[in-house]
């Protein structure tokens, strides 16, 4: 297990993250964490581990591509002071692209997406313990989908990004695509974006083991 | 044209002809005939062809699958005595097979799909000047996609069920196929089924289309 | 059909064009165009021109008069950047004087009207491909009413800032007119101001046929 | 005046009278009588002719037509003791032959409600002190409206009824004429139907000076 | 009849005076009048004196005593350039005595009451046409009543204070108590301030007697 | 103490009593109490005399009178099985006389309010260990009031009852009267019936130490 | 891995396991299982098993006991035909004779539990592959507390049974009991029975763990 | 009685003290005290001295620490000039040490709070007649449970203040102890904090006993 007793875990995202959490900060009492993977990540992290006691701080605003984040970054996860950062960014980057397609100022590009979420991850290593990069993913299985293979381009980002910075490092799209070898995605997203609990725990379940929960 | 005056139009169907219509009976005052494509094709026809006086009923019912509809066909479309009578079912039949893959009985597999169909169409034909029926969709332009490919059959019956019985046949799927030839499927509905206004009129029009409107 | 590849069209106006638009601007993604004839413009102008890709905005503030449009006009408008704008404003310039006779100051006499519209268009023109402008209506087809008979001067004014200028211009009092020959405007609107479904197809089918719509 | 003490003055109709009474009988604490005519009626007599307790009744159901008033008038009137009766109705039927051209059951013609009035009449008379007999309207001013001439023919066999059976007759089209005199109909009502506190009043004071009110 | 043609009659008070009616100004559409006297005074005004036009606004505010009427006084009247001006106050600076006898700081003494209400109608009076000071009420008939003995100094005042300076005065604690001599006080108001229907024609026709209204 | 170790008191009446009780039965869990006397009176005696485990239960209903009272007196008093019964009834069988006075069947004349309540008194005296009767009130302390005069002849009335059985009696009247010494009858309700908490502890007191309260 | 393809696996008990299900049965699309521990069962077996395609249904109500649960048994679990049946029932029995003392009848003894709770496992285990027994808790570690004293009775009770009939054991209360060795019970529940994220998947780990889960 | 004619009392605290009352300061008309110990010590002393005229006034902040009161003691305390104070504080300072274990920056150590209590009451009993402090408390009768250890430190620390500044003392704790010996603490609290009316009917009591309050 690589957390250790008492560290901060912040995570950062757009509304796969959010999921109705608490403002200003997404701490506390009162299912503060909102529904998504972030309470599934804490909720089974302090039942399978109570004598960690690991702070879970979830930061996701619905609706955010990488330059909401980079807007945000300061206030948003470097003043919490975290020991550990996990980012889900790029969803929306590319979403808009294809359900907005007639306005250009609502896409992020895959050049200015990569260099901005390097930026974060260069600003911010010196300052945690550790990061966990995910992929931005979309519940589509056939790849030739136009806009399943841009998300993968943008996955593949991140991935680059994570090996160049020697970041933890998640395929979420990967853990889906294995999913759905089982049931169709409309069984997990009928948007194919926002996950039940069932994808939720899939996510939260990756971050773990990534950590190295076995219990 | 092929509608003449103050015939009454009934189309019925599952939540993509619902769409927030009014109860018991969808016609009349107060938007009562919701904000989907029943109420597209009726705008257009009374603003371009006010002097036929076209009554349009809309007696959709969100969740229905074809079984909910024979169970009432009579009261909610023979007693009503309608002209004429389109219908657009099949999606929740074919739906609930992937997004509830473990409840069997919401299922509504081809063959039941396609005799119920039949035997409603059957029933209906001496009491009206026409019928209408629309292929169910999935607006996932990937043909391997295996809901896809299911609602295709379904979609196949429901042209051998036209072509059987001689009623007018609208293959929805195709309108929307072609439209993403032009657009990502994500630029009229997330979740690939309840279409944005675009795909309502895309509807409306391919209805209207093969009734002969030509203003 | 003037309109070409990815440019933009801003509607402005009053109620009639809001209709529950979202803000600050009426366009994109959750219905933002509002219920009303932008809405089914851009839905008749997808389903049918996807190719265009033209984007709709919908700028229309309920309430509006000309004073109104000129306060917001260099936000609302200009800063914009649209292709085209089209107008529909002063029905509430002239039903103030009927609906509120002792109100003085929310009243828009004939003059200032029209100064204050044609001075919106000259400022606008150098910058846009073309503006529409429809004349202001009142679905009362007694001419000798008080308000329909000072609307037909609003509306004269419409006409004549049109051809001084050289703008596209959409007579919507006459397409009502024509209209009520076939029904009582009762079927389109109580009020004789807000249309339902069918005096919005309307006006919008107006728009597109002026601008070469053939499909 | 013709009210003697401790009567009770049943008023009955549509929405005009309903305006949002108390249900199952509008009479008594918390503004049970609504917020049209019927409140301002008993507001006025009470306040300048307290010595006579005169009893209101508000029994009007929106949406009515004669039809509907028929199927309730002994549930509704006769087991409620009236010594006064009035009544006004006749709009929605005369309206849903205009704003619902295409739904002809909704419509009652003339003869209809002519006979079903003059039955409700000569089956009160013989159980009341009196009855007030108003015509139904439509503010509008212009004659030549097809629906205001057909109002008009409705208001004159209310008028026939009255005289043929000696009841009070409270013209109420002619009042709101002689009141656009003044001003236009969108002074009272936009739907030129459903008035404001200026057409309530108006009505008020019709049946109060019909009946002898002078304070 | 007093008024002329086209005058501004401006109401302030407290709750009996604001009653729900519209900010910031309580004039125009949308039953921006409330439900309190001044909407039965200008519905009666209109409905009898169409020719007049005379132009009714509310400026109550509930809970105000005098000094809230002082501070807002140049916004809420003379800003707004009244041709008359109705001030029903003192209510609330008596009631707190009686309701609130351990918070002194919300009571009004009668010195404080007396002078500020000069202070505004001697600021006034130069600016209108003419002024009605109407007397604070509490519809307590038995005189002995503490809280009705106190309220009888401050409509002793008012009297006072429209002798000399030559106001319009309208008794309304004398109009109720005449009310109460036929009726119990708890027929118009529970709380024995706040009427229903009953008291605000009461003084609607009051005010409107005192101005010449004889129709 | 008069109560025992786990005796049930139940209390029945109207909307003084019920103020917002539970349904079906106001015992138990979620403030099933409601907010008045009966909640401050069960508070006390549970603070205070923890060890006698008085099971407390609020049947009042808002707007009853005595005859209301007879109507479920079976259901709602005799089937509950309670040690000790509390009525306080009378308040609407009197305000009705005096706010609704032309509906006569709403009033409950003294001869039958008595006879009815002696008959529940009757009734229930040989299942109970003990009841209290409390007088019905009027927070008016001028007893030339008309309906203070008249709710006295109901108090009287119910004292009798009391004598003539052998009941505890309450005088809440007295008790206001005696209120009334120190403080305005504004000061505990505006409506002068429905108590703020002042009201309802000063009536909780009175019972309690009718029982023999004295810790 | 005790649970094979497609079985069904009905989860039943109080508010608990209710946790705002879908009625009438809580099965399917819009998270109809609640946000209780059979959500998260639920999540955590499709995540990491999707192959086996088990069916979760959850019969939770709130506030129920034993005795409700024999009530509905025939109808909410044998009418379902589940293949594994949950049960975590008893902290209402134990519950209101401690926070409702003097409400006997809303007490259920340990002897009517333990005899209730055999029958309805006697009557299920013929058709069913498995049933899991859950032990009642509450989350107050210590064990001389009255409340905690008595549950451990009734969970003592359920273990006998399960022993009796060899079904599947959990003792939640055990799991509970380890976990407040490392944090507060108020870190988990204010109220120590209805449990937050954390103590849901901690009951939907035992569970899992106990029928074979190791992924 | 320690209480003279016309003190102002004022209260503050947490959530316990709070219990919705009103802001900015919770004193007068319309349950402005909300419904927890204030309302009951005010409803108490009113129907009890209401010679005394007594001025209560809460100024409980929900989640309130000791930190939140010194940082608005000025102008919530000794702006308001109140003659007596009391304080409840504490219990958010040891709960959320319980409760959200891993969040520190929410915990208050004893030695802070004892300190900032101490500076709070010598700052402020120079400027009033006397003050009562209160011990926090947790209902939990375990003495051995954590949180209930640490509650004791800090109502000991409030004890020493106590006795220190020669203040009135109360202590919460024990009554509530005493009271369990009665009946379990959920019959108080399910939280175990936040007081049903007995619960704050005993902390009134206590308050007023201390006060002299003898009737």
């Amino acid at each position: 297990m690589l957390l250790t007793k008492g560290q901060k875990f912040l995570m950062i995202g757009d509304s796969v993250t959010d999921f109705d959490r608490a403002r200003p900060v997404g701490e506390g009492l009162f299912n503060a964490l909102g529904t998504g993977y972030p309470m599934f990540f804490n909720a089974s992290l302090q039942a399978a581990y109570p004598e960690l006691m690991i702070r879970t701080v979830n930061m996701g605003v619905s609706g955010n591509n990488v330059r909401d984040l980079k807007a945000r970054w300061q206030s948003d996860v470097l003043d919490l002071k975290p020991d550990w950062v996990s980012v889900l960014i790029g969803i929306n980057d590319v979403w808009r692209q294809f359900d907005s397609p007639t306005m250009p100022e609502t896409h992020v590009p895959l050049a200015e997406y990569k260099e901005t979420l390097s930026g974060l991850v260069a600003q911010t290593l010196p300052h945690v313990t550790g990061m966990v990069l995910m992929t931005p993913y979309y519940m589509e299985p056939q790849r030739e989908d136009p806009m399943r293979r841009r998300m993968d381009q943008y996955g593949a980002a991140v991935k680059e990004i994570s090996e160049q910075y020697g970041t933890l490092f998640l395929d979420v799209q990967a853990m889906f695509d294995h999913l759905f070898t089982y049931m169709h995605s409309a069984n997990v997203a009928w948007d194919r974006v926002h996950p039940n609990a069932i994808g939720h725990m899939l996510i939260a379940r990756g971050l773990l083991k990534l950590l190295g929960f076995d219990r």
